[in-house]
């Protein structure tokens, strides 16, 4: 295949991704931004959080930057954004920070340096804990502990899960392709012989109804 | 926070997730199934695909036969099976079949053990290349290399771009939550300067047009 439809169709496999922006900041005080569509789930306790490096081009501001300070913060990408998003994936030049550049906002909390942006509905900051070499084609897994998360309170559901449906957050599919979602449901936590069923919402208590408690009031 | 709540809310951090079915078989021929929502991209020259498998805890009955044959599939879920592919996460014993049980097809290939999911409309043959070890929270980050592609051709764009949603992909969120998708748009390849536009279908020829090609043609 020649090189530029290997990388779509080979994109494409894997399935739909995230869409994440990374803020940082060099020691010098400069921002950057980028977005990523490889940032997955490690673990829930401790909160880790992981996302691949492509093979050092020269021009990593986000990884010298994150080696530097050891802070960055992850933002969801939503539709009302996502083409400016895409836009911090051109080759600015490392003294350009892509927030302005890109009409995106930077955003601070108290004792975190790394800028979240604040057109994000859900965003986290993130120190490093380790820096993984995936020798085989020299990229790197990056390692982070969730430290403190900023979300709207409206999405958060009784039982902890984010809907980030509501948030309008998108997702990616090959190298360029974004979307929205539609929510098929809710699965029960699956059991051998128990066919998993949907879980929904009491319309009055605004709670989850699971299956199994269902079962436990009958 | 209490540690259900932890995972279900940890879990919605990352943003979409892919949705994949990992298929694999024993030495003795026992097939085994079940759903993986890390499912990463990590790079395309060679064609290399990661997964996340969570800490050893005495069943992992996908890593195990992976360690033997060396082989595995990864298959697209879609929307027809999305239910009876979240129900392969319940825990079987070794010797249940999850294609049998949970009713999905097995599809093999010549030269290739392992089985595919007939069901799927996108899936790959993967050799193993290397395990990683991520010591912090013991986890692996397991790494193949896609060997064989079986994918419906109309999805497969001029580009190389596989237009996942028109083969019905679903994404998942959190723990349990499956969607479809709405594409928003495929951006063009975004340079410093110009603001990304939309690629666009040509009606007659079906081919995708470019703006940059425009450009040129004009």
């Amino acid at each position: 295949m020649p090189s530029r439809y290997r990388a779509k169709f080979i994109n494409s496999l894997s399935g739909y991704k995230s869409a994440n922006l990374i803020g940082t900041k060099n020691i010098n005080g400069q921002s950057n931004l980028a977005i990523f569509s490889s940032v997955v789930h490690l673990g829930a306790s401790p909160a880790l959080i992981g996302f691949i490096m492509r093979p050092d081009n020269g021009s990593r501001h986000t990884l010298d930057n994150i080696l530097q300070t050891e802070q960055y913060t992850i933002n969801q990408v939503s539709a009302d954004f996502y083409q400016a998003a895409h836009q911090t994936s051109a080759r600015y030049p490392e003294d350009e920070n892509e927030f302005v550049t890109c009409n995106l906002s930077e955003h601070y909390i108290d004792g975190f340096k790394a800028p979240f942006v604040e057109e994000s509905r859900l965003k986290y900051a993130v120190k490093l804990k380790e820096i993984m070499p995936i020798t085989i084609n020299k990229t790197q897994l990056i390692i982070g502990e969730i430290v403190h998360v900023i979300c709207e309170g409206s999405a958060i559901q009784a039982d902890g899960y984010i809907d980030i449906e509501s948030l309008n957050t998108v997702t990616a599919s090959g190298l360029d392709s974004y979307h929205t979602s539609q929510r098929l449901a809710r699965l029960s936590y699956a059991k051998p012989n128990i066919a998993s069923a949907e879980l929904k919402l009491d319309a009055t208590t605004e709670q989850l109804i699971f299956p199994s408690d269902a079962n436990k009031a009958q």
